[in-house]
């Protein structure tokens, strides 16, 4: 596989993710356009950039390239000027952040591959470059971040890394077997949202809705 | 233009957001000396410290060079000891935070640039080196940050990058156009502070105060 | 004293942080056994990422050795079924806490000595080590960090990190003095709790329970 595809779809979930921070600005709080596209940016950019310090692959590459600027800055901006569009669309914040995540996980996950981390390493650093964006997105409009409140956010990233890793050592990785880890992660986390899915609760305790 | 002026307006700039912190953590909620003078100290050197991770520049200059934490700690000292006499004075809290961006920007993109970085780099880095250390203040003391809710925050301290990475592509880079870009930033975030301007909200709806 | 001794003691402190931020994630919030072992995880390994970023040891040994994920994970998973049991313990949560910080402040101090930074920055990062997992994980919980509203949090890091700096230049450094700092640490930690002792208020103010 060459490197163009995994440019490509690291490009795409930082688009689909750029879409989602800014939808998410316009609806947790009144932002102007600024405060709109630059949340848009980080959740873009986050999760690359925390997976480069992690790989000590610095400066990072989200910043460094200036596609992943443009790609981050025109997500905003379009989510910005079609929001009430975009809003008609059941569901779309929560598909453009599950697409995000799993293109995330794979990319991050073979990004580690290809910089020589073993295998443990490069499902971690995937599921973190998954997750990362997303967290400091809820942070910053002061959500407590989906990784800590849903249980399928972090294992459809982790299945997903793990699946391109696994492939990578069978030796059949390709542009094909990819994009069907990062379709695996994505469907897991959308049975999640759909059927609100949960990892088990502590014992002693009964799920909240039971209360 | 020598190292000796970019050095001195980054430790007036790390001084003005250390006096902001502190005054900001006295404010927000009730901290003892400790927490008063770290989040001064956070708020000084978290701009320049991301700075240094996106540039590479590891271990961050703000750390390993003394004159640094100790005008971080002397800011935060400052104004836990004459904070009565601070909050009297009208706005103190908005003109610090306003020059801290302003010298951070400037400092942020000539670092970038020296460094060789390419101008759209050296800009963007400056920008995140001007809001950073006021982002993580307002996450630790749990508000919006500045650079989300208001839109002249990140504009200003990308026109003050803009101008002096200009300056340098055009050879009159010096001491003075150096402190005239930072000067024009911090004139426009407190013409954006005075008169609570901001930039344009999503179609559709209306500005707060209109509601 | 040999690397294990720091090995393990790491380790300890990696254990007791994961512990920690599990039963923090109990409490604070209902999660499922994803979010409570992430925030565990988060707790034991975010301490000694930031020292490793400062420390420009990259990448970070919390992520690239296996022991320091299979402690933080099994500590998370532990609390996460035991944790009816430790919460019948008095003062769990903030034993655990306190062993994490005094644990990770010598450690985070030995290791910069180790890589041939200065004694001022050795403390420094020793303390930024101790206090740094818990303010990620007070802010992912959307509470008030640690550090800022409790005045003995960052003294006693500071404390025990200048212990063993001062053992290693007056090169009596041993396992023994480096428990010892640590201990005296763990001491005024857990003194500052017990009689809710805080560093000075601002002068003019009152502390909170006065008024």
């Amino acid at each position: 596989m060459t490197t163009t595809v995994l440019l490509v779809l690291d490009l795409v979930g930082a688009f689909a993710f750029a879409l989602n921070g800014a939808l998410t600005a316009l609806r947790a709080t009144r932002l102007d356009i600024v405060g709109v596209v630059t949340l848009g940016m980080i959740t873009a950019l986050g999760g690359g950039t925390i997976r480069d310090v992690f790989l000590d692959a610095l400066p990072p590459a989200t910043f460094l390239d200036w596609r992943y600027l443009a790609v981050a800055a025109g997500g905003g901006l379009i989510a910005f000027f079609a929001w009430t569009h975009l809003e008609r669309i059941n569901g779309t914040i929560n598909v453009l952040d599950a697409a995000g995540l799993s293109l995330f996980a794979v990319t991050g996950a073979l990004k580690a591959v290809d910089l020589g981390f073993g295998p443990a390493q490069a499902v971690i650093v995937g599921a973190i470059t998954g997750v990362g964006g997303g967290t400091l997105r809820d942070v910053l409009v002061r959500q407590v971040p989906s990784v800590l409140s849903s249980g399928l956010y972090a294992v459809p990233a982790l299945v997903g890394a793990t699946a391109v890793v696994v492939a990578d050592l069978l030796d059949i990785r390709t542009a094909v077997t990819t994009v069907g880890a990062a379709a695996l992660c994505f469907a897991i986390r959308m049975v999640g949202v759909h059927f609100d899915v949960h990892a088990p609760f502590p014992p002693g305790t009964r799920r909240p809705e039971e209360q």
